[in-house]
């Protein structure tokens, strides 16, 4: 039996649609919290596979998605290359940034594989784990974005000291970029020979650059990806999330040849379908801050996103996120409502 | 000055739409027939670059169309390749069928840029030559339309050997749609470096493949050579022409990341605008016999593709090659009809 996920990713239009939440595992479930303190630290939780297989059940267990996405973070991969990186309580992940040629040197992808073999074994795991009618979404920072974190060494912020270097030393920011699409082909391809479905590039700051950027560091890096990903597992839906592309998305949808995009809240669902609809599959985009908030304002608002996306195939998400002040029964009162919906 | 035809094929609506005609370098033409006969035979006029840039020049002389498309043929790659390759006068093309592993091994892609070198110089001098406003367009045929002439010796017909062949032995089948899917890409690529500011794919024998065959003899090649194309010359538009593929335009359109696609005269222009037009750019497709039969026919036909087409991003052409008995004077009937539009 085909999953419903994959049959929208397909270009299916289902009604009501496959749902699942980014964040879905995360800090707002007790049994999270409860796990994560069984790490040391939020590396380790990634790499344990007893850990990360457990923490991306939990929620499908709950709630009952659609989907389960692999539990890890999109920084396995520097962390991979070999820069240090540590993630802070409260502060979100803190990288030595990539200054200098040397740095750069010290990058070593010839041990990506060897330091990420736990996350595959995590994938190996959920595939087998996971019920019959729910399907396993594999993922990876979009190159652009992890760039960010490794030569600003945080997220966030104006993304100064990238642009800059990508200016003063536009080849070696090509070199980067073409580096970090290379290891994100594979660690893709592990994670989809492991038992990944589909999988979904997260490219968080792909926003607040001009058209030229846009192209050369989230459209070019992107369609070399999906490219060399479809030449090797034909069949296995590629998602793009550029958020806040806002009105590039279109121009994303075209040129990078991803069967569906993750849209930010920021995305007026009756402008997408006309937009993108014709193009990819549509993903998103209820405001995380109205699943904070429950009630009528969550009802009424995700039934706006049901029915602004129902004449294009559709993946019901939220537009970011889920946030750690969310309470539980919110994403039960989702589910409902998801359930309930009529075309 | 940006060319007004690569402005709608990156998508940009323009009103008049550009517009250019399959085949409009034939015989149709009187100066063409002069020319032709100045040849010894069909391939040596392809080969010889002062006849095939005086060839591809004419017709924008006599017309003013927004694009001149590189005289030439898809066979020149077959040809390259040293397979054995005769145009008899009012038959087509026909081949020395590949039938054994020995037909196979014998095919040199290494002689490609030698054998094609004459094509690049015609493009070479096109660029130079071609008035300001004007584009040029370079192209190929499609592995899986070259494959057919291959295997069945002659376009057309039920192409059962083909897809017997393809059957019994699906790794040869993918070896050699693999190995024309990168003599196009070096043949393209050449053109592209040469001077074409854009490239069309032709997939005549497109139409009448089940929905498997499809996306593994037309999409993947054509996604794969789109992709290389892109990583190697970003910005330069490509034109996929899936000749009869129906229903399945769309699929194509999502998957290959061509910038535009041809589209046949059996293509309703609505349904084309809501289904592809937010994916690619849109061309065509005026049925060739109207442009045979001419007066108010011509007109009112020509009226009904722009206004199908006004919604979208639309470069006007037929939806097949002209045919050789068009009265040279309705394509300039046409050309008024094109140019007075008002959206």
């Amino acid at each position: 039996m085909a999953k419903r996920f994959i049959e929208v990713l397909k270009g299916k239009r289902l009604a009501p649609p496959p749902w699942w939440l980014m964040r879905q595992a995360g800090r707002y479930l007790p049994e999270y919290r409860e796990l994560r303190n069984r790490a040391k630290n939020f590396l380790d939780f990634c790499y344990r596979p007893e850990l990360a297989v457990e923490a991306s059940l939990q929620p499908v267990r709950r709630f009952g998605m659609d989907a389960a996405i692999l539990f890890s973070d999109i920084l396995v991969i520097p962390d991979a290359l070999g820069q240090r990186l540590e993630f802070r309580e409260g502060e979100g992940p803190v990288l030595e940034p990539i200054a200098s040629d040397r740095d750069f040197a010290r990058l070593k992808p010839e041990n990506l594989h060897r330091r990420l073999a736990p996350v595959y074994e995590a994938v190996r795991r959920l595939a087998g784990g996971i019920p019959a009618e729910v399907a396993l979404i594999g993922f990876a920072g979009a190159p652009w974005t992890v760039a960010v974190y490794m030569v600003e060494g945080q997220g966030g912020g104006a993304r100064t000291k990238i642009r800059d270097w990508f200016r003063r030393r536009p080849a070696d920011g090509e070199t980067l970029l073409a580096l970090l699409a290379d290891a994100t082909i594979e660690h893709l391809s592990r994670q989809i020979a492991s038992g990944a479905e589909a999988v979904q590039l997260f490219d968080s700051w792909a926003g607040g650059l001009d058209d030229d950027e846009f192209r050369r560091f989230v459209i070019a890096p992107t369609r070399r990806i999906v490219a060399r990903l479809k030449e090797r597992h034909p069949g296995v839906p590629v998602i793009g999330f550029p958020r806040e592309a806002g009105a590039r998305y279109p121009e994303f949808a075209r040129e990078t040849g991803v069967d569906a995009v993750g849209l930010d809240g920021a995305i007026v669902p009756s402008w997408a379908v006309r937009e993108i609809g014709a193009c990819a599959a549509l993903q998103g985009n209820l405001d995380n801050r109205v699943l904070v908030a429950g009630g009528e304002r969550l009802a009424g608002e995700a039934r706006r996103v049901l029915e602004g996306f129902r004449a294009r195939p559709h993946v019901f998400n939220l537009g970011h996120g889920v946030l750690p002040e969310t309470p539980p029964e919110h994403v039960a009162l989702l589910a409902q409502i998801i359930r309930a919906w009529k075309d």
